[in-house]
C-alpha cells in the first residue's frame, strides 16, 4: 500500500473513531442521560466536535491529499481506495471552509438545545425553546457564511444531509408530489367512511408491544449480538461500527405507532449494518445521503409494515397479543385502519400520503425561517396557520405543533425534505427489488425477508459512501429520483382501499 | 484570572471532557454495548485515549506550567487555583513518562481484554482469557519502565491507584490486619452454629429486589435526576459530571448480594456526586485515591448496611417483600445472617472479616505476576492453592476463581490493596462522623442519611483531589491511616455476634 494513503487512512481512521464517539455521546444523551447530565453532556460533545474536525482540517490531512494524486490515478476510481480519496477530498473541501470554534460551538448549542427542547416539549411551552432556537439559527447563518453563495441559502444546508441536490430540485419533486396527493387525500377524505381506523386506538400494553416488535425486526435482521432497541423521546437510529447498531423507538399504550417507528428505525439500522465491513473506521461507512437512508426505514415501514402480505403473517399474532383491543377486527379491517388517509398531527405517525405535506410544511418554513420571513417567536402561529392550511387540522398545543421534531433543537435545519425524497426512492428501490426477486410477496407473505435483505445489501447497503447518491439511487434502479413510481403506488394503493377506481 | 492560568484552565477543561468521553465508551462498553461492537469500542477508546494523552503531554501544557510559578505563589495553597497548578504538575509529571502510543496501546487492550474475559468467565474458560491478560500484563511492564526503578515494582502501579502510598506500607498493614482477622475468622468458624445464614439464599424475585435497592439508595442519596443505576457483570461506578452519576449492581434470584453491592456503589456515587461543582472539568473533579473511594463505598455497604439500626429500619419492608424467603425470619436472626463470618469463594460477596484475606490474596499474587515468580498460565492452579491456603475452600471453576473480577482484563494491577485500605479507612471516618454528629445510630435508624451526606460532603468529598490521599484523610479524621480502628470494629461485632467475648 501506498504510504502516503496508509497514512492518510489511519488518520481518517482516527477522525471516525471521534464522530462514533460523537454518536454515543448523542446516543446516550437522548436515550439513558439523567437530566442532570445537560451541561457537562454539551461540553464533552463540542470538545470532541473540536478534537474531530481540527484533526480532519488541521493535521495533514490536505497536504496528503495534495499529495496523493499519482497513486489515486493508478487506481480503478470504484475501488474501495479510490473512492476514499474522492470522496475525503469532497468531504475535506467542505470542512475546511468551516472554523473550528464554529463547528464546536454548533455542537454544544445543538446539545443544550435537544436537552431544553426535551423539557419544552413535555410542558409545551415554546417560550422555553425559543432562545436556543435562535442560537442554533444565528449559527446556521454563520455557518451558510463559510461556503461561496448558492442559489439559494437552503442550498449549502441541505448539501449536507443530499449531497449534490439543490433546493430548486426538491421543488420541482415536492409540486409534483402536492400536485398528484392533494386530490388523492381529498378523493379519500371524501370516502372516509370506507375505512374505520378506530381500532388502533385502544389499550395495548407496552410490554406486549415491545415482545410484538421484537418478533418483527428480528425476522427483518435485528440481532441482539449487534444491535439494541431502546426508548427515546423522538425515535432514531445510529450506530457505532457495523455490528453496533442501536435503535429506538417509542410506545403509547394508547395506539400502535411505536410498532411503525420501530420498523422504520430497524431500516436505517439495516443500511447501517450492510455497509461493507472493509469501510470501517473510514469516512465510507455508513449512508450515502438522508434520503437513501429514509428509502430504507421507509421501504421497511410502510412497502413492507403496511402491506397485505406482512399482515397476513403478523396479524394473527398481533390479535393474539392485544386479544381485548383485535379480537373483533379481521385481518382486512386491520389492514385497513393502519392505512387510513386522515390528516393528522404527528408527521412520524402520519399515513403515507398525508407524510408528505408535514415535510412540505417543514421544507418551505425552513426556507422563510433562514429567509427571516419568518421570526422565530412568531413560529408557532405560523406552524399552526400552514397545518389548517394543507391538513385542515387545528393544532391544539405546541407539543403536538412546533415542538414536536427533535430537529431544529439540535440545529438541524435542512434535513425534513429527504424524508419525503425518501418515500419517493422507497418505491423506485422496491419495484427494482421485486422485479430482481419476483415472489417477494410472497417471502414478505412467509416473513422471509433474507433475500430482499440481501438483495439491499448487495446492490445499495454495501456501498457506503462510495458513489455520490445519484450514482448509488442510478446503481440500484438504473436512473435518477423519479416521484412517478411512488405516486402510482400511492394512488394505486389508496384508491383501492377507498374504492376511488 | 491570570492569562496563563486561565489559558491552563482551557486546556485541562479539554482533557477533562476527554477523560469523562472515555468512561462513557467504557460505562456503555459494561451496561449497553451488544457484543458486536467490541473491536470498534476498543479502536474508540484507544484513539480518545491517545488524543488525552497527547494534549495533556504536548500541547502546552508543560510550557504554562513552568511559566505560571510567580502565579502560583501569589495564591493560598489550599485555594482551588493553586491546587489545580499543583495536582496538575503532579499528574504531568508522570504522564510525560509515558509514550502516547503505550497509552493507546494499553487502552485497547483493556477493552480487548474485558470484552474476552466477559466471555471466557460465561464459559469458565481461563484460556481464552489467557492470551489478552498476557498482553496487559507485557504492557505492565512496558509501563513500569517508564519510571525511575522503585524499592518495588509493585510501589509505580499503585502510586496510580493510591497516590504516595507504597508496597510495604500496604504490607506492614495487611500483615497486622492479617494477624488479628485469621484468629478471629477462626473462633467465628469454631462458633460457627451461633449464625445460620440460611435465610439469605432461597427465591428473590429479581424485580423485588430492584425496587428494595431503590428505596434505600434513594435514602442514601440517588436521585433519578442526576443517577442511572444499571446491571452490569461486574458491579461499579463511574460518572459523567457531579450531576450524571451512573451505578450499576448485579442481582441473583438465589440471594440478595446485589443489594450491598448497589449500596457499595451507591457509596462510590455519593462520592463524586459531592465533589465542589467550582471544580467540574479539572483534574481535581472526583475521588483522591482508590482507597478513600473504597472507604465511602464500604462505608454505605457495611457500618450503615450491615448495621443493626439500618435493618431495624429496613428489615419490615424487605420481609414484605419476599415473605416466602422471609416471612418466619426475625429482624435479629437476619442481622446475623448479613454478617456471617464464613469463607466463601467471591470476593465482593464476602463477608466483612474474610473479605481482606481474598484482597490480601490478589496483592500477593499481583507482585508475583510482576516478578515471574508465578507463570500467567499457570494462574488458576495458584489461584486455587491459595484460596484454600487462606480460607480454606475448595474452587470449583475459574468463573468463581482466578475469573471472577474484571480488574487484571483491564490491565488494571495494584488496585485490589485499595478495597482492604478503604475498609480500614472506612471505619476510622465513621468514627469521626459518629463524634460529629452524635446521635448518627438514631439518625441511621429513621432512614435519615442527610446529616451524614452533607458530613461527608462537607469533610470529604468536596475536597476531589485537590490534597494528597495521606492529606485528604487526616482533613477527615485528624491523622494517617490506623487499622486499630476497623480491627476493634471487627472484633467487637463479630465478638459480639459469635459470643466470643
Amino acid at each position: 500500500m501506498d504510504d502516503r494513503f496508509h497514512d492518510l487512512k489511519t488518520r481518517l481512521a482516527q477522525v471516525s473513531d471521534l464522530g462514533r464517539t460523537l454518536r454515543l455521546l448523542g446516543w446516550d444523551q437522548e436515550t439513558m442521560m439523567p437530566r442532570g447530565g445537560a451541561q457537562a453532556r454539551a461540553e464533552q460533545l463540542s470538545t470532541i466536535a473540536r478534537i474531530a474536525h481540527e484533526r480532519f482540517t488541521e493535521d495533514g490531512i490536505g497536504g496528503l491529499l495534495e499529495q496523493i494524486g499519482p497513486y489515486e490515478d493508478s487506481l480503478d476510481p470504484e475501488s474501495d481506495e479510490a473512492s476514499l480519496i474522492r470522496v475525503t477530498r469532497r468531504d475535506f473541501a467542505k470542512a475546511v471552509r468551516v472554523p473550528t470554534d464554529l463547528e464546536a460551538e454548533m455542537t454544544r448549542a445543538a446539545s443544550m438545545g435537544q436537552s431544553a427542547w426535551f423539557e419544552a416539549r413535555a410542558e409545551s411551552d415554546f417560550s422555553k425553546f425559543l432562545p436556543f432556537l435562535e442560537r442554533n439559527v444565528e449559527l446556521k447563518h454563520r455557518y451558510i457564511e463559510c461556503f461561496d453563495p448558492a442559489d439559494e441559502p437552503y442550498d449549502i444546508l441541505l448539501d449536507d444531509y443530499e449531497p449534490g441536490m439543490t433546493t430548486a430540485e426538491v421543488r420541482a419533486i415536492f409540486d409534483r408530489v402536492k400536485e398528484r396527493l392533494v386530490p388523492l387525500i381529498s378523493a379519500a377524505r371524501e370516502h372516509a367512511n370506507e375505512v374505520d381506523d378506530a381500532c388502533v386506538y385502544g389499550d395495548f400494553a407496552v410490554e406486549r408491544q415491545k415482545e410484538f416488535v421484537l418478533t418483527v425486526i428480528e425476522r427483518f435482521g435485528f440481532d441482539p449480538g449487534s444491535w439494541r432497541i431502546d426508548l427515546a423521546p423522538h425515535p432514531f437510529a445510529t450506530n457505532f461500527s457495523v455490528n453496533d447498531v442501536r435503535i429506538t423507538t417509542r410506545y403509547s399504550p394508547h395506539h400502535l405507532t411505536g410498532l411503525f417507528a420501530a420498523m422504520h428505525e430497524c431500516g436505517h439500522g439495516l443500511y447501517e449494518h450492510g455497509a461493507s465491513p472493509l469501510l470501517e473506521r473510514t469516512p465510507l461507512a455508513g449512508g450515502v445521503s438522508l434520503g437513501l437512508h429514509e428509502s430504507q426505514s421507509r421501504l421497511w415501514e410502510n412497502l413492507i409494515g403496511r402491506s397485505r402480505p406482512f399482515w397476513r403473517h403478523f396479524y394473527p399474532s398481533l390479535r393474539e397479543a392485544f386479544p381485548e383491543a383485535l379480537g373483533v377486527v379481521d385481518e382486512d379491517a386491520f389492514y385497513r385502519a393502519v392505512n387510513v388517509v386522515k390528516p393528522s398531527l404527528i408527521r412520524v405517525e402520519a399515513d403515507e400520503a398525508t407524510y408528505n405535506l408535514h415535510v412540505i410544511l417543514r421544507f418551505e418554513l425552513e426556507q422563510e425561517i433562514l429567509a427571516g420571513t419568518v421570526e422565530l417567536r412568531d413560529l408557532p402561529e405560523a406552524w399552526n396557520a400552514r397545518m389548517k392550511e394543507y391538513l385542515g387540522v387545528d393544532v391544539p398545543d405546541d407539543a403536538q405543533g412546533v415542538l414536536q421534531d427533535i430537529h431544529w433543537s439540535g440545529g438541524t435545519i435542512g434535513y425534513f425534505p429527504t424524508y419525503a425524497l425518501g418515500n419517493v426512492m422507497s418505491v423506485q428501490i422496491w419495484e427494482a427489488a421485486r422485479s430482481a426477486i419476483g415472489d417477494l410477496d410472497a417471502q414478505v407473505e412467509a416473513a422471509e425477508f433474507g433475500e430482499l435483505r440481501e438483495w439491499l445489501r448487495e446492490n445499495l447497503h454495501r456501498h457506503g459512501r462510495k458513489f455520490t447518491p445519484n450514482e448509488t439511487l442510478a446503481r440500484v434502479v438504473g436512473g435518477p429520483i423519479d416521484p412517478e413510481p411512488y405516486l402510482r403506488y400511492l394512488e394505486t394503493k389508496v384508491g383501492s382501499i377507498y374504492g376511488l377506481v
